[in-house]
């Protein structure tokens, strides 16, 4: 049963993608299009007062002028999760396509619909806005004072939401003897995905019913969200996924799909494109919430905890989008990573001034393992002892079983990883050797673990359909509604469906192109459940397929099902091992029988209740030039125990691609605002520090495979991992080579300097 | 139960195709294509023995020249029949994608791959073909003699295949005293279906596989006759039908799809176009069977039938394509529809230097009842008796059963259609009226009655496969492979579908495109088999959906399953009628249950073994001016038995189409050729006499609804009859009219001359 999974084939993908005949959503827009150009406030609260579009009206080529004083009074929420059918687990309605109450600069108020991008451009900047300005906030803490501007009135203090988690007697606990008291506050950025491929979608009427074809990674959910933006019934609204360049959970929201969609109704159906730039994509699509977080651990003199304090502070932006789930997840972590008896957490959602956040890889964790994983060098620095030996003391042990979501640490994955990660790294001889030294230029090792599990706000449901069906060759197609962004799953499916039904992965045909007309429900790709959940579905719908072949294998060879076995593409009698047939004759012969033709098809929908574990590390080596406020990273090793791998290269390519973007958190990357605007200051790729190749050391990626008992492969979660431990790694090698605990990331040369000054490393004369 | 079906819904294509919204192939092409043009051979018979393609490769712009001896050595069918195990049941395969040997003049010898069309052109233009010239042979029965040229080697004589039928012993019979021995010759012509999209595809590579998109009737068929014309898998085969304007049998075989796809692998996989023009449609697809039939009755002085003689000599063509399916179609109908104890049947396809004959409404039925609805008036004027008196007492009575196809006559049907169709032209008035006429413009009324079946040579495999998948809002997409081709079936699909699953039309969403990829399997559109079959399937499938449903409301609301209906889209509670809730609340609750989330869809294939009798009859009225040879239509009926009309609007469009066919084949269309050279005289839209509403009168349809018993809607086939008994009921109103018994048609103005002038109605002076 092994002959497909856990080889590297090539990406099914490869040769289309690398030739440029892969087709993205643009590719397939006619040139007919209208194009749809959106006018986005300049200001970061208020009220539109007015729009005179009369001067847009006139510019040859302007078809259509449509404002927020136009658009239909459905709120509708935005959000990647399940529907669900409690309303109180439904996800927060908050928006409407255009709005008169803007909430953040880049705001939608008003669109331009003409026959080309230059007129449309033109129309956008004819149109005359008059608003009514309002205070605004941009720090989620001062967001929650009294006085701060109310940004949604459904939501007082702009609060989203708050949750806590308490264990144990904190208060009585923090009275034991002998105690150290370890407290950080700890911040994380505002960052953007950054995905190659801006999102971009166009839409046509068809038969009676919208037609939307966009960039996304979760066709079925934008499907429901364009009927509840523009009223109509969802089975009215079909959308169409291409393939996509990168996602990395910003298109794990319905972008602008119910703006354009709405658009081509009011044409009359035309074709309407809308295709962000950059400069869109990093203000007015989704960011990863900057959270700052608050912790404080009661150690003893032995390293073990007796209390801990946890509160982390989200920075939702205008709108509620994913919400509360991202930092839920992150303080969700921090009980059992480092399980201690007395615990208080508590987490707010605050509404900000600023670009709406949602969801993006990791989805809280980065945030969290960046303080949690700080805080723990810092806790060793005051109380001297090695970050190793209080991970090895501390971290989550085997047997471990959460109460909550049931999920089991099966094996000692931590320790595992940590021996790969030091091998790879020298770690214990360079942290010898590093140690007092006193030079300009300093060398520092760092490491920090992570802890991830699949699991979906607010309802944790998980359901994957597919669908195959068997040609007259012995090949057959798989659809699933979990779709492939770039991150390969087309790939490994395409071994995933050959081990699972028993034939070679040639024969495996995967359909890329979701439609949600045809496509089996499926919510998309995102929390890394793509091999996870879609392997349930997977077996179980092979095991359907494989059953009605063998049912036809017994009405064609006479043989009783119980002694035939499908294997490799050919029936087997399995009591002599002879090939009775190819699946291929089979599958003809069933078609063309004049008894009983049959197409052999199978399809189920497959539903989960467990998150299985997905632990690994990063270490990192630094050198950091004092004088000069420099980090070079020198190595850099992610271990990852993410159980049996489908792909080991495509699995490395994964997590080279979540260590590029950890570097890049933890040293260049982040979105600033003007303080006194609320303006974007570096929405584009020359003034935002991308991380790049030309910032990486050699990307090293290594595995630990324990086969995960509740998965039908074996496999777990890998696709946000990687981005998860990279960051507060770096920080510790920091930490590690000059002293200096930073509190925030990302630690850019303007950040450095500062705490190099305040620390002494730096004299006054020494950047003048 | 009858919400839905039996009302003349509006087509639910009506505003796309209206507005020019609805996608054709062509529509559907990337502008960076590159054009295929053909280059076609200038002999009839013959092998190329050389071709200078220099010139040609020299031309900026073209890109490949691909001749004869560059062709895979694959040879393959062409008929859009079901494929068969068995191999003497499968289709010829005597077509290579370009010929070496060339069997009429317009076989395909090379091909030009051109950026764009004019340098194509310019290709093609530019090639020299050198051929070694044979002699060639048009007439069938000159091609079955001895020295005639043989057009392929292994069908010695140029016999594809004879059949016979032979009943009782009709030597002994026709000794018989007293009967009267009647004895004809009649000719039917070669003629195209001019449907107005004219045969086009396009192909790219995609993922290891060529796609084809293409205008055709048969998309799954396309595939496997693709994969064998290549030589691989038929897997890596996808075929993808749009829209398509008319087919009418034309697309029921794979046409250039083969040549198209092939030309794709040869530049790299590239986007290649090939579209017939008009011109290529009409001699390079295929056309009808040009049939001469000669049938002997010999009938007793009552009017009834002693013994019969039928003899038919098919033109088959240069290539066997559907083959001698056709005219073993229409011999078939021969016994039954005048049943007789004693008869002698026989049949010939026989390859000519022509084009290849292939599918065309009615299926070989036209040829049939011209010759014999003739004759039947030749024997009424042979024994004096009355047209409809001798139809009343011969035709197929109620009960007849046919002992191989074990079809059964449930109905009075022909009565109730004569009697129809009768009243509605005035017909035994005019009848009498019209006696014994003298002037020089007379007027005269005819009729004929068809036979018609459902029944796919050669294993009459009828198997249909679909899909529903339940939508969140309650609403449901269908797919099936039983192709839209311009008939409307989509429409009758939504009835049918939201009848038998019990929502509304509204609810019902057609996936009209076929994706060999995704859609279950169907042959595709031809022998009138949607409704009928395609019936079989989609109550099926219903049942097995309602099925689901049903027992996931009993999940829900506790109610047990027999308990339990749903009606409108609503599930209801038997017992007191009551609305339990509405099937999208089931869906929505379903999908998202923390339970058991379940998407519902469903899929069965359907074989069904019986192939209801279809039948009717045309009354035609014509006014004959013998002196200028012209016969102006006045008045033409339809009465069809189509079992329970699905949608009385589209049924009646059905038939105003088929009976403008039946005019043109009657009166004035034809393909002619050059007896010299074979070369076509008149292969395009000037010259070719098609029929259109300028020679209509106004159309009438009528209806005998007798509900089919085998059906599960009760319907029965509708496409093809209405194009049947046109002909020859102008033919017998011409005859009616003159006295003159016209033994070809179409009854052109040159034929009427030249009969006039026999008969001695026009004198020698008449025409100076």
């Amino acid at each position: 049963m092994s002959k497909s999974v856990g080889k590297s084939l090539k990406r099914v993908d490869a040769y289309d993608k690398a030739t440029g005949r892969a087709k993205y959503t643009d590719d397939l827009c006619g040139r007919e299009a209208l194009i749809v150009k959106i006018c986005h406030s300049t200001i970061a609260h208020g009220f539109v007062k007015r729009i005179d579009t009369a001067a847009a009206e006139r510019i040859p080529g302007v078809v259509r002028v449509l404002t927020c004083f136009d658009v239909p009074e459905f709120p509708f929420p935005t959000a990647g999760h399940p529907w669900s059918t409690d309303p109180a687990h439904q996800d927060v309605a908050d928006r409407l396509l255009l709005n008169r109450h803007v909430r953040y600069y880049g705001d939608e108020v008003a669109v331009v619909i003409a026959e080309d991008e230059v007129a449309a451009a033109q129309g956008v900047r004819a149109l005359e806005v008059e608003y009514e300005e309002l205070p605004f906030v941009l720090d989620p803490q001062k967001a929650m004072e009294g006085e701060a501007p109310q940004i949604h009135e459904e939501f007082p203090g702009n609060i989203l939401k708050h949750t806590d988690i308490r264990r144990g007697d904190y208060q009585t606990a923090i009275q034991e003897p002998d105690l150290v008291k370890v407290e950080g506050w700890y911040d994380t950025p505002t960052v953007q995905h950054c995905h190659i491929e801006n999102h971009g979608c166009f839409a046509y009427e068809e038969a009676g019913r919208v037609v939307v074809v966009t960039s996304t990674q979760i066709p079925h959910i934008v499907r429901r969200v364009v009927g509840q933006a523009l009223g109509i019934p969802w089975g009215r609204v079909r959308v169409i996924k291409p393939y996509i360049g990168g996602g990395f959970g910003n298109k794990q929201d319905a972008l602008y799909e119910p703006l354009c969609a709405w658009c081509c109704t009011q044409v009359g159906g035309r074709l309407v494109k809308l295709e962000c730039s950059r400069e869109e994509t990093f203000i007015s699509n989704r960011v990863r919430h900057a959270i700052r977080t608050h912790i404080i651990s009661w150690v003893r003199p032995d390293g073990t905890l007796a209390a801990r304090k946890f509160e982390a502070f989200s920075n939702q932006g205008a709108y509620a989008s994913h919400g509360h789930g991202v930092v839920a997840k992150g303080m969700g972590a921090f009980p059992q990573l480092y399980p201690c008896d007395n615990l208080e957490c508590d987490c707010w959602s605050v509404f900000t001034n600023l670009p709406a956040a949602g969801a993006m890889r990791g989805y809280g964790i980065p945030q969290a393992m960046f303080a949690g994983e700080c805080h723990i060098d810092d806790i060793c620095a005051a109380i001297g002892m090695t970050p190793l030996e209080f991970r090895r003391k501390n971290l989550m042990p085997v047997g471990y079983q959460d109460g909550f979501s049931k999920n089991e640490n099966y094996f000692d994955t931590f320790n595992q990883c940590m021996d790969r990660g030091m091998a790879a790294i020298d770690y214990q001889r360079k942290y010898q050797l590093y140690q007092n030294q006193t030079g300009p230029v300093r060398r520092g090792v760092g490491m920090a673990v992570f802890w991830y599990n699949t699991a979906v706000w607010p309802i944790s449901l998980e359901s994957s359909s597919c669908r195959m069906v068997l040609n007259q060759d012995g090949s057959l197609q798989f659809q699933t509604g979990e779709t492939e962004i770039g991150q390969g799953c087309d790939t490994a499916y395409t071994q995933m469906v050959a081990e699972a039904v028993g034939v070679p992965v040639e024969s495996v045909h995967v359909v890329s192109t979701q439609d949600t007309d045809v496509t089996p429900f499926g919510t998309g790709a995102y929390a890394s459940r793509q091999t996870y959940i879609g392997g349930f579905s997977i077996m179980q719908t092979a095991q359907a397929l494989r059953e009605r072949i063998l049912q036809v294998a017994h009405e064609q060879t006479r043989m009783p099902v119980s002694n035939l076995d499908l294997v490799d593409g050919r029936i087997v009698r399995k009591s002599d091992g002879r090939e009775l047939k190819s699946l291929g004759d089979l599958a003809t012969e069933s078609l063309y029988s004049l008894e009983r033709s049959q197409h052999i098809t199978a399809e189920t929908t497959a539903q989960i209740k467990s998150n299985a574990y997905s632990f690994g590390c990063t270490f990192a080596e630094v050198e950091v030039d004092i004088p000069m406020c420099k980090v070079k990273l020198v190595q850099m090793v992610n271990v990852h125990d993410c159980g049996r791998l489908i792909n080991p290269a495509l699995a490395e390519a994964q997590v080279h691609g979540g260590m590029s973007m950890a570097i890049g958190y933890g040293l260049s990357e982040e979105l600033k605002f003007d303080e006194k605007t609320g303006r974007p200051l570096n929405g584009n790729l020359l003034d935002y520090k991308l991380s790049t190749c030309m910032d990486h050391p050699t990307l090293q990626a290594a595995f630990v495979e324990n086969p995960e008992p509740t998965s039908p492969f074996g496999t777990k979660a890998l696709g946000e991992p990687p981005a998860c431990s990279g960051a507060p790694a770096i920080r510790n090698a920091i930490f590690n080579a000059t002293g200096v605990a930073f509190d925030r990331c990302p630690i850019t040369p303007h950040v450095l300097y500062q705490k190099f000054k305040e620390s002494g490393l730096l004299k006054e004369e020494s950047h003048v």
